[in-house]
């Protein structure tokens, strides 16, 4: 069995996260799939898909982390004016930010519910907000 | 089919990395199932699933580059008491360490086997160890 | 329903990157399944797999990001003669941005078509190159 669902988040700021579990799991329950996995994507290259425990302080040191391995403020070749955008682009760090942390994640689905340890929370992650932003969910199993 | 294991590592020290490649096979020969995908997906947000060559003086390498991109001794917001905790929060690099590398894997499964490259081996990763820590291994084919 | 395909790049340079979505495309299409997954996996440790907008100037910022991250010219404990290569090993930092980069990816699969954001490409990252590569393709559902 096989189960695609789409939803939508309004991120709050050019750097934002958003807690997704719980819509994720009213889609698992949606889905009828009681055994198999859970895909999560998202659908855009300035965002990203992590599991981490949703702490403020945690979700704050991963927001130093990113800032300090990815400076806003370096030289990038991306920050151009470019034709397709119809502006110049200054998300370069954003693209960089959404391939360190991934861009998807999958979770176990058993008898009904994700497995997941306590302290885990599915979080999505702007980088270039704010915007509405979508995100691809796929259940598979039985 | 889907078949949904669990297994459990003992890690030894606060950093420490284990070969889950051979119990990820014996799961994978035990479910039955042929032809598909294998998930592996830890249970805790200290914790990583990597991919690499199984040699110490990679891991080592990796072991520095972890340590270097982020600190021990940063100072964290994480790091205070958490009523939740019962003690004083002294793991955020662990958190930030987990990001990083993922929390997961998925491989190929082709006439019973993983498919993977020679070199190729599921590595487990401890970033606030030891403890006991609990992986979900999901197979899902024909 | 589960289709198995491996598909090979031969990259051009020691670090290299090649877009792979419309190969993986023409799999999809090939493999007659309608709905589900597919997973895009790299076979070699010192490669990578991403999804990010395929610029050239994206493509430069990583290059930049990856080799400040992780800095050719360290001193690895990778870096010494290794009886089963034959040879000095030089390629630690190829493993380590495989690690960061990750080596897998999936992408959802809707009516025939892999769902993804118009700016996503798949792109595979190759940081030992130049060799022969092979990456497993693996299509499930319905």
């Amino acid at each position: 069995m096989v189960k695609h669902y789409e939803i939508f988040v309004n991120t709050k700021d050019e750097y934002h996260t958003t807690y997704i579990g719980d819509t994720v799991k009213e889609h698992v329950a949606l889905s009828g799939v009681k055994n198999g996995i859970v895909s999560v994507v998202t659908a855009h290259t300035n965002c990203g898909i992590i599991v981490t425990e949703p702490l403020d302080c945690i979700l704050s040191d991963l927001d130093n982390m990113l800032h300090t391995i990815v400076d806003d403020d370096a030289k990038y070749s991306h920050a151009h004016f470019l034709p397709t955008y119809g502006r110049t682009s200054a998300n370069a760090y954003g693209h960089l930010r959404s391939i360190l942390v991934g861009n998807n994640t999958v979770v176990s689905l058993v008898d009904g519910k994700m497995a997941m340890g306590e302290a885990q929370e599915i979080i999505f992650m702007e980088f270039d907000g704010p915007q509405k932003r979508k995100i691809f969910i796929d259940i598979i199993g039985e």
